[in-house]
C-alpha cells in the first residue's frame, strides 16, 4: 500500500503515521521525493483496512497495490472451479445454456417455455417466483406456490431448476426446491443475504449490480466463498450507462477480466444485458466467442404475453435458432455445448 | 400511452393491439402517420403496465405519458409534507441539520461526537449500528449492542437518533431504538425491506441508490406511501458517474427536480455524496441554496483513527465552522436552521 | 412528433400550438386525455426540429417518433454498403482487419509493425501521424513527415493505409498520403472537420465519441453522407462508464443494434476498447461473433517501448495468434477473412 | 511514480526497468514486497510519461503522485487569479453573471435578450454566432454576420461579449469581434484549437467536455496555458450520465474540487447544465454558494420561439428574479456581484 502525503507534512506526523504501519504488522516504508513525501506499507495490506488511513487530515491519497479479494482469486486457486447444478456442469471447457421464462405465471406457460428450451439443448431451466419490481404496481411472481410449479416442471422433464431468492427470510423455501439460486442484480450487495447463502452448500449464481466494478462483484462473491460456500457461478448482466438505446450495457469486456483474477465460472445474461429481442442471439455468440461459460436467456410460450420483460424474451423458434447458431461459435473458441 | 409501430405492421395486428387496449379499459387512438402507425391509450396507463405490450414483436416502442408514481406526487397532494423525527421537523421552512459519526464504535466516541454536533447546532443524530461494507473483511458495525449506545446517547443529549436498518429482521430491533430508520444506498430497491417498513409508522429516510433514476427513487418511495407510512424523507447522496476524483458525484440538480414532483421533504448527505471531507461544506452550503430541507453530515471527534468513512468526516471545528457558514445561506433563501 | 402539455394549458394555448404544427406542413392532432393534453404533428417531424417547440413554457415533453437521421438509415438504403478502402473491402460477407502501430515512430518501427500486420493476415495498415494527446507535454506525433512514411510503408508493402486526421486544415495533406481517413473518438462531433470531409470523396472511418449515444454517432455520419461522401465505416471503440479496470467499456452491443439499423459497415477497435493486451484478442473474437464488419488492431514490434498506447498494443506473435483464432469464429458467423 | 510488477517478474526485467527509470533521470527505488515487486521514480514524473512503462508486458500497473498538470496548478500560483472582460473581472471575490440568448437569431431579438440581461444586473453578454449541432439538419448559427450583429449589441449597451469560436480557422475573426472567446464542451480537446487559442492573448472560457474528468479539463486550460494565454476561465455545464431527467448532470462538486487545485477562476453554466428552464435559478444559486466565480445564463427575449435552447433559456422576468434570489446568496458567501 503507498500512502501519498500532502505538501507541508510535518515530521512529526510522517512519524506518526509509520508508527502506525509498523504497529499493524506491515513492514513502513518511506520515501520522501522532490514534491511529496511518499509513504510505503509492505506485507498483507488488507489487514491495513484496519488503519483507515485516509481519514487523516495529512494523508493525500492512498493507493493498494493488491486486489482487495482472496478466496475468490486465481492466486489463490489457479486452476478453474467448475460449478455442478444437477447434471449440468459450468465451467472447465463446457458451455452451460440456462434458459427459461422471467416469471413463473403458470403450470402450462412455464412447462411449454421450458420444454421450447430443453428441446433446443438448454442444460437447465430458469424461472422466476420472487420478482423485484421497481413499481409498487407491478406483478411480483407468485411466490411459493410458483417454487413448486418450477420443482414440478423440472422434475418432470428431468432439468436442474435455478431461481431468484430475493431476501434471506425466504432462503430456507428456495434452498428446498431450487436446484441454484440466484442473487439478483439488486441484491448484489444485499450482504445478510449473501452471509446466509455462504452458510449454505447450494450453487448459486450472482448477478453484477447495475453499477458494480468488476472489483466489487468479486468482493460479493468473496462473501460467499468466506462463508463456505465455494459453488459460485459469477453472471454479466449489463451495467448502467448514459447510453439508452438499449436497458442495459451488456460489458463482454468483464468476462475475460474476470477469467484472468478468478478461478470461477462466469455465464453471460444477454436479455437483461441488453433488453431487447433482437440483440440477444449476437450477444449471445458473442459471449460464447470471449470465454464464458455460459449463458441464461429469457425463453417465452408466447411473450407477446408475457407478465414481464417481454420485450427482450425469445419465441421458442428464435431460441432454437440461437442454440444452431451457437454449437459452432462455442467451438471455434475450442469448448463444447454442456447437455 | 403512446405505442409505435413497426413500419409494416400488418392491419390485423394494429386491431389485436386496440382491442387489448380497449379491454384494459382505457381508450384506444389509432393515428396513423406517413412513415409509421402509432396508437395511443388514453385513461390512467399505470394499469396498462399489466398489457406488456413492449413484448409484442410488432411493437416499436412504448412511451408513457404520465409518471409512475401516483402517492409521492404533487399531482396526489400540492403541499409540502413535514417531517417529524423527535421534536425535529423537516420540510415546510424548516431545515434540519442530522449530523454524527459514520459508526457508533464506542459509547465515549458516540457521545463525545453527538455532543460535538450538537453543540454546533445539529437537529438529530445519526451513527450506525449495522454497516453495510463491500468487502467480507471490513468492520461491520457493532448491531444491536450499538443501537443501545445510540439511545442512551439520543436519551441523554435529548436528541433524537437516526440510524440504519439493514434487513427487515433487523427490523422491529431497529424500530424500538430509533426515532427514525434509514434505507442506505444499497438498500433502496430492497423491495422486501420497503414493505416491511411501509407496514411501520416510523420515520424514514431513503436513500437514493448509487445508480438509482431520480423515477426509480420515487417509485421506491411510492412502496412506502402505498404501505401506508407517509413518513418519508428522501435523501440525495451521491451518484455513480465515470469521475473518478470524488467518492460519488452528488446530483444536487434531483434536489429541485425533486421538489418539484414530490411533496416529500429532501436531505442531502454530502459526505457520502463526495467522500472528501474538503468538499462537505460548500457543498453543504449548494444544497442549502438550491431548496433541501436539510442535511446529514459525518462528524466525528477524530476522523484521523476513525473505524470508517473518516476520509469524509469533519472534525468538531470543521462542523461548527459549516454551521457558522449555513446560517446566512438558509436564511437568504428564506429558510431557518431547525434548532 | 408527441407533444404532452403541462396540466392546466389553457386552450388558446393549445390552438396556438395546433396552428404552429399546420403552419410548418405537418397535420397537428389534438388528443385530450384524463390527466394530460397531448397534441401528435404527423409527417416528416424532422422538419418540425426549427419549431422547438419545447421551448414553449405549456409544453412538459415533447416524444420524437421517428429517427434523426435519413440518408445512413436502413429505410433510406435497405442492403448493405460495402466500402473499398485501396483492394480491401469492408461490408458485405466479407471481415477485414486493419493493423498498425498506434503511431509513426520511424520508418523501421512503422515498416516492422506493418510487415508483422501484414505477414498474419492484416488486409490494411493503420498508424498515427497526428495523435490527440490529453497532456501537452505528451508525444503528438512527427505529422507530415510521419505521413509520408506511412505512404512510403503501405506502398513497400502493397497494403492501403489509414490514418487519423485531426484538424480540417490538415485535410488536404492527409487525403493527398492516405487511402482512408480516420476521425477520431474526441472528433466525432468536430463539426467543421464532418463537413470537410464530407466534401472529399475518401473512404472515412468514423469512430464513436467515448460517451456519444449510438444516435448520435449516427447522426455525424449523416452530416458525411449529407455532404455527399457515403464511403462511411463507423468504429465502436469504446465509451466511457463508472468501471474503472479499462480504460474504456467496449460496447458490443452497438454493432448490432448499429447494423440493424444503418446500411454503414461497422468495425470494431478492441484495442482502445479496452486499453489493456490481454483483453484484445478475446474482445477481437467477440467482435466477429456478433456480426462486427472489421477490426482495428494495434500492433507494435515492440510495445515495451513504444511511444503511446504500448499498454494496449499487441506482439507480433500475438497478433498472428490472435488471427489464428479469428478464422474459425470468422467462418462459424458464416462470413469470411479479407485478405 | 509507483509501478508494479507481475508476479513472477524475473529480476533481470526488473533491472532493466530500474535501469530505464534511472536514464531519464529519476531516481529509482526498489520495494520487494511479499506478493508483489514495486518500483518506484522520485521526482518530476511528468518526464517519465515518454518512458510509457505501461506498455512492459511484466508491468502490471503505474499509479502517478502527482497531478498532470502544471502551469494551471495551485502550487505553481497559490494566489486566485482574476481574468478580465472587458470592465467585468471574474475571479478574486468578485462574482460575474453572463448571460444572453443560445445564438444570435437577429439583430433585434440579440438586442432586446442582451438588454434584459443588462438591465437586471448581467456583466456580460453571450450569444452563439456558430452553433454546434448534433444533427446536420438544425440550425447551425449565422456566423460571421452574427458576430457582427453580437458586437454591435454589446457597443450599444457598453458590456463586453462572449461567443463561441467552433474552429481554429474562424479564430482571427471571433478575436476581432469578441472581448472573450468560449470553447465549447465538444471542442475541450480539441487540441488544434486550443494551441491556436493559446497563441492568442485573448480571454477564454473553457467549458468542460461533457464527459471530461476533472484532470482532463485541467490539462485542456495547461494547452493554453503552456501557449502563454494566461486570461482562462474554466466552465462547468454538465456531465453525462446515467441520469436521463435532466439533459446534463450539472457536477457543482466540480467547484470546489477545481478551486482547491487551481487558481483559475470557474463558472457555471446551469442553463447547459439542466437543460429545464425551472431548475436553472436554483442551480445557479447553488453554484453561488458553493464557491464558483460566475455564471453563464441563457436568457432570450421570447423562449417559446426561440431557434434553439429554448427549453433552457430564461425569460427576461425570470431572469431578474435570478438576480434578485442570488444577491443575497452571493453575500452570504462574502462575495459581492459584479456589475
Amino acid at each position: 500500500m503507498i500512502i501519498v502525503l500532502k505538501p507541508g507534512t510535518p515530521p512529526h506526523v510522517t512519524q506518526e503515521l509509520l508508527d502506525r504501519i509498523a504497529e499493524s504488522g506491515l513492514k513502513p516504508l518511506h520515501l520522501p521525493g522532490a514534491e511529496r513525501v511518499v509513504l510505503g506499507a509492505l506485507g498483507d495490506e488488507r489487514v491495513l483496512a484496519d488503519l483507515q488511513l485516509d481519514g487523516h487530515p495529512m494523508v493525500e491519497s492512498v493507493k493498494p497495490i493488491l486486489a482487495p479479494y482472496k478466496l475468490v482469486s486465481r492466486e489463490a486457486q489457479p486452476e478453474d472451479s467448475v460449478v455442478r447444478i444437477g447434471n449440468a456442469a459450468i465451467g472447465g471447457g463446457a458451455f452451460a445454456v440456462i434458459a427459461g421464462p422471467c416469471a413463473v405465471e403458470s403450470y402450462e406457460q412455464t412447462l411449454a417455455s421450458a420444454r421450447a428450451a430443453k428441446d433446443a439443448g438448454a442444460s437447465a431451466i430458469r424461472a422466476g417466483a420472487f420478482k423485484p419490481r421497481t413499481s409498487p404496481y407491478d406483478f411480483r411472481g407468485h411466490g411459493a406456490e410458483a417454487l413448486q410449479i418450477l420443482r414440478s416442471v423440472g422434475d418432470e422433464l428431468g432439468l436442474p431448476v435455478v431461481t431468484e431468492v430475493m431476501d434471506a427470510s425466504d432462503l430456507d423455501l428456495v434452498v428446498e426446491k431450487a436446484d441454484a439460486l440466484q442473487v439478483g442484480a439488486r441484491n448484489m450487495q444485499n450482504f445478510t443475504l449473501l452471509r446466509a447463502i455462504g452458510q449454505t452448500r447450494k450453487p448459486v449464481l450472482l448477478k453484477r449490480g447495475m453499477s458494480a466494478k468488476i472489483d466489487e462483484l468479486l468482493l460479493a462473491a468473496e462473501y460467499l466463498l468466506a462463508g463456505g460456500n465455494r459453488e459460485v457461478v459469477l453472471v454479466e448482466r449489463g451495467i448502467r450507462t448514459f447510453e439508452t438505446a438499449m436497458r442495459n450495457t451488456l460489458d463482454l469486456n468483464a468476462v475475460p477480466y474476470i477469467k484472468q483474477r478468478t478461478h470461477l465460472p462466469v455465464v453471460v445474461d444477454p436479455s437483461h444485458g441488453t433488453g431487447i429481442r433482437d440483440l440477444v442471439t449476437p450477444m449471445a455468440l458473442a459471449a460464447a466467442a470471449c470465454g464464458a461459460d455460459g449463458l441464461l436467456i429469457e425463453v417465452h410460450e408466447n411473450p407477446a404475453v408475457a407478465l414481464s420483460d417481454g420485450a427482450q424474451s425469445l419465441y421458442p423458434d428464435q431460441f432454437a435458432q440461437l442454440m444452431a447458431q451457437l454449437r459452432p461459435v462455442v467451438s471455434a473458441v475450442g469448448r463444447q455445448l454442456a447437455c
